[in-house]
């Protein structure tokens, strides 16, 4: 999509879906547009059959709740649409109630870069039911891919073993967003630079690159393309060797590097973009090692993911750094978090109490959990997180560890140490609480995180579930609910 | 990603991979500034083990490089980077040759919502290559997820048979620009509407919405809950049946539609988004029947795709509308096109004949096209493509019809009809030709093409090969380049 399209901030307020516009009018004239409500933004599987994700795109919800406006030629065109059966979609009070409308939300989030496990609620929007739809997609659309390019991204990082990650992604992404998006969540998550430079611009990432075999092509020979790349990158001069012939690529590169040590400058590295990189960088490494030039660093690029990686390198494939694109920027194979926001809560105005809700389905596993959550983060004696118990404290049992696990099986967890509460406020009434984070802290928030989490978890092939439960009021609470609404609903109930 | 962190559209020339910018100093100061080159942009197999793609995002080139320019920011923040040894990666007078520059590019393309097969120029840029390389990167970024997402709507139209298809990927798309080049992409492939409401004002696509189970969760009872909405919305009212319990929602619905009736009104439909789609929906369509309110349509979701709504129809599923969101906007299970952007051509000067480049590659499907290509495209008797050949007027071998397959396998097709040119021009030296094209007009030549194309290569499974070749003076060109390439690099010739 060409930046060009959108000209204003403020087209913000129509990065929506109809239907909460449509909703947004029906509350603003069914006596509710001052009910409240509680939402939470989950989901309900870990991305990759893996065992975590990692919270990503938190910081700039307040930046989105700020810049929330509908402008005159919003309003303009929403009273333009007309509805399937006849007549304007809008009544002009809803479009009057909606100009230079702001929202008074408090939203608290689990920050960015910090572990986050399935049916938390990673976002968690509070305020007038109006304001709760009006958010609802665009928070979904800035949380649910950066969360799942943050997740893959640890991953990716994992297997590439302490050496550097650089996000490829921007020309398989979805438009400039989308490369964005990709650039900072995978610095968050671990990357070490990216080769988009707008993101480098707006966020500070380091950025880096090589050349393409168009490099290549637009000179007589390979020799000269590789000598004009010395002279003009001398400091910078990373050469790629496959255009036309690996082998010869060695032979022309190494050639130039010797060139590169007459002038006092130093090649930095080869990358090999095609073939079987094992093999191909093992026969570099020995090729450069012989001609002295032990100090040439090998990269390697061409659909790589964490699986690919982890299997160059059990084949003792001596590479040095990663140029990660494609499959980091989809997300490949799992290019959706699955990201939902869910109503859990609602009262009459804000000076009343909480009415907690409940959404059934066909499914147990999709019955949602009522309430107005928090998550207590329990920790063993060595700082590692061993357990997550969502808390509504107006039904608390009390001052006990035990939860039951989501699912209705009951169990409980010796937990030690005091736990903490993962989520923080970053919204309250329409403005931003505290400064605006670098996005550097949150990307040592996600080191920590991932450095305390339990390799069990992180292990790509069936890692072990991190315990989430329900504190036992909380527990009560959705099973006296469901039992509620399927009586309702004329169904048996459950003990 | 926000909206808020651009808000400038000169940001679109920082929309780049790094090494495009060192291609381009490298350029610059090798003597090639007056170089020219041909770059094709296209993909290797078609998305989706499919037999065809549609050709997307060609309608904003234009847009993009009109408004490609570097501003004094994007120059300060150029001349801060370092490079890894050390000094500025950029030279200031590659900075001041940068500030002001205009791309003098002329670029033909694959008009969108033409189909387009693989190894065709979707899109063939020429010009100097500095400008070749400047653009490259946001250019695949434009393409390739649109190309890909009208592909995959394309499919999931036909599946529908008729039935309209909405949109509803907003939230699951990569920031803003990725689901308003869903929603943009989607609508010219067939889609009906999007429920994204930014798209309607941009693109004055139709926008279309219900509500969500949490308006249902907001009022006291479901039934509370629906009649707010009939009575809201008259004119647009479509009721989610599934907050708690499909066989009460349908009773509620039924309520409710009888009420409407007592008004003058009609309930439009309703949807279902969760369990076995097909058993509801005759469920549904049963109930509404008996109550005499055949008029009431259902509208299904639920992480459609082209294979499942198939199934629901083999089922008879009576269902009258699909909203179709994750599977769309992230073109599960494929999301990526992959595809690239390869030089073919070069010359010294732009008062110089072109020569043909290639790119060789371990796997022999890798091999690129040389030359400055156009695509041929052959038509039956009744006006249905049956063949594409790819020609070089330049080696030419005449006006036949032979060609040769671009897998080097010998074949000749009888091909009937006139050929006609697919490729046209849409920019000439950085100025757009003739007027924006309306989606209106991209989405008609969308149906037309498709209506014409073989049954046999729409189908999802083993898609029937549609013919691509090269013209013969281009298929021997490729052959004769390919054997001086593997001489140079001391590699036996092939036949």
């Amino acid at each position: 999509m060409s930046l060009t399209d959108r000209t204003k901030p403020s087209d913000v307020s129509l990065n929506t879906d109809l239907y909460e516009l449509t909703m947004a009018q029906g509350f603003w004239e069914s006596g509710l547009v001052n009910g409240e409500a509680c939402f939470n933004a989950f989901f309900r599987e870990n991305p990759f059959d893996g065992g975590y994700a990692v919270a990503c795109g938190m910081g700039q919800i307040a930046d989105l709740v700020e810049n929330f406006v509908f402008e005159d030629d919003d309003i303009e065109y929403l009273a333009g649409i007309q509805a399937p059966g006849g007549g304007a979609m809008f009544k002009p009070g809803f479009l009057e109630y909606l100009r230079n409308h702001h929202l008074d939300l408090t939203i608290h989030v689990v920050p960015e870069g910090d572990v986050v496990f399935p049916r938390e609620p990673m976002v968690r929007v509070m305020g007038p039911v109006i304001d709760c739809q009006l958010i609802e997609t665009a928070l979904l659309n800035l949380v649910n891919f950066q969360t799942l390019v943050a997740t893959k991204t640890s991953r990716v990082v994992k297997a590439a073993e302490g050496h550097p990650v650089s996000d490829f992604g921007l020309r398989r992404a979805q438009g400039p967003d989308g490369g964005l998006a990709v650039a900072r969540a995978s610095y968050i998550a671990g990357a070490s630079s990216t080769s988009n430079v707008l993101a480098g611009k707006i966020y500070g990432i380091p950025v880096f690159g090589t050349h393409a075999h168009s490099w290549v092509m637009a000179f007589p020979s390979e020799l000269d393309a590789f000598r004009a790349f010395a002279k003009s990158s001398p400091k910078n001069c990373v050469l790629l060797l496959d255009t036309y012939d690996v082998h010869q690529g060695i032979k022309n590169a190494i050639t130039v590097a010797k060139e590169m040590e007459k002038d006092g400058e130093r090649l930095a590295a080869i990358r090999i973009d095609s073939g079987d990189l094992a093999k191909l960088s093992k026969e570099t490494r020995a090729a450069f090692d012989a001609a002295g030039l032990g100090y040439v660093k090998i990269s390697v690029s061409n659909d790589l993911d964490e699986y690919t990686i982890q299997s160059l390198f059990s084949q003792g494939a001596p590479i040095d750094s990663f140029g990660v694109g494609t499959k980091l920027a989809t997300c490949d194979p799992q290019p959706s978090l699955g990201g939902v926001y869910k109503l859990s809560a609602v009262r009459a105005s804000s000076s009343d109490p909480w009415s907690p809700v409940i959404k059934l389905s066909e499914m147990a596993y999709k019955r949602t959990v009522p309430g107005v959550q928090h998550i207590r983060r329990f920790y063993d004696t060595s700082g590692c997180p061993v357990g997550d118990m969502l808390v509504d404290d107006s039904v608390s049992a009390g001052p006990s560890n035990t939860m039951l696990d989501i699912l209705d099986t009951y169990a409980s967890y010796d937990l030690e140490g005091e736990p903490q509460e993962l989520l923080q406020c970053v919204v309250e009434h329409g403005h931003r609480v505290g400064e605006q984070e670098s996005i550097m802290v949150a990307r040592e928030r996600c080191r920590e995180a991932i450095m305390h989490l339990d390799p069990a978890i992180i292990r790509f092939l069936n890692p072990q579930i991190y315990p989430v439960g329900l504190e036992l009021g909380l527990a009560r609470l959705r099973h006296d609910l469901a039992n509620e609404e399927r009586a309702a609903s004329g169904r048996p109930t459950i003990d």
